[in-house]
């Protein structure tokens, strides 16, 4: 015998992504209109029921529904945690696990164009929205874990599309960790890693030199500072 | 309208927690032996249903299973992550919240000593035993995750009852990174750190001076070397 769950009270269980892009010199989310009750009309991270056909795990859900506003699977996910209790939902106990995310804004710019109820927005100026449930928490979760990998790798560079310049990806590890990087140590700290690839190619820069263009190295997500990039 | 949960397949969710102590020169995890379907007579982490009447939030889940089975609430928890998929317990579908945490092993003696299903497990032995689920990969997880914490922070203190010796907090150290660790230096980062305060007491050592004895700084649990401590 044992336990039968199916005795117990359901516990909502669902999985949310916070996906962030850099576009337009800003630090960006991506949010869904709500269309449903709970909360509907409000802006909300991207996520779903589990779909126990077709998915595996709960990284094929994360996956399924970012594609499904975005049109691709990002190149860079992880676990952020799970977040759960008796008050953040009102149809009851609810558990999300919640993923944390990178694409390029190009990757995605063509789908997310045609719909409506799926934008990007300045991570700055969220406080202008009243975001659904405690998305707004987890989306500082998500912030703060990227700062820390902004400090410690340049995982932040599958914010980017490739190729790119050193000096959009500072920028993009400016906005997450929250204060300025100088630029000739930022490129030494680069050079040192091997985790970038220069192409060969050059763009133009707006004075200067043009800037050389990189890439990223299959050990890109691996690699790690000892010293944080802001020392 | 909108969804209703109760049209999808029930997904189920538990928490279960990874519970490590200090004992014997062993580092140890806590297992309970399966009473019910699926795989009874297995021992598995101590974990279970969230109670909708009981519990708050996930950490009020780990922190009531884990008091059912060692009679106190851990000084230390933190979450590990969530492990879930269609193929992870036979019943469906599930997901677990999981927890890591660490405890004296003092503090539960007698409770544990009161019960049969509920054991401490040498973690260098556990491939002797067939445990339950995919619990093996949970508990490798939690080890990774205090193998950072004794690399960077002395937050596996809380496996020792207080007053410690640094003899001990080296040696739980040493367990959770696989590596031995030089005696003066590791006392000269402990007196840097400021995590962990002199009682004034002494104990008899086996060879010469006696040991000082420690006890937790209120900041023990924020404290992070810059400088990993095996360096």
């Amino acid at each position: 015998a044992g336990y039968d769950p199916r005795e117990f009270p359901i516990v909502l269980t669902t999985v949310d992504s916070v996906l962030f892009t850099y576009h337009e010199d800003r630090l960006k989310v991506l949010l869904v209109q709500r269309a449903n009750h709970p909360q509907a009309g409000r802006w909300a991270l991207p996520g779903g029921y589990i779909d126990q056909d077709r998915d595996a795990t709960l990284e094929d859900t994360a996956h399924r529904v970012l594609a499904s506003k975005t049109g691709v699977v990002p190149p860079y996910i992880e676990q952020l945690g799970s977040f759960g209790g008796a008050g953040r939902d009102p149809r009851g106990w609810s558990v999300t696990i919640a993923y944390t995310a990178l694409i390029p804004f190009q990757a995605c710019l063509t789908h997310i164009e045609s719909v409506t109820d799926t934008q990007w927005f300045d991570v700055a100026r969220l406080n202008e929205l009243e975001l659904g449930f405690d998305h707004e928490a987890i989306i500082d979760a998500g912030r703060e874990r990227f700062r820390q990998k902004a400090l410690y790798s340049l995982v932040p560079a599958h914010a980017l599309q490739e190729p790119f310049s050193l000096a959009d990806l500072r920028r993009v590890h400016e906005l997450l960790i929250g204060m300025t990087l100088s630029r000739k140590s930022f490129i030494r700290r680069v050079e040192e890693s091997g985790a970038l690839i220069e192409t060969g190619d050059e763009a133009p820069s707006g004075r200067g030199r043009p800037s050389k263009l990189y890439r990223r190295s299959p050990h890109l997500d691996d690699y790690r500072f000892i010293r944080n990039i802001g020392k």
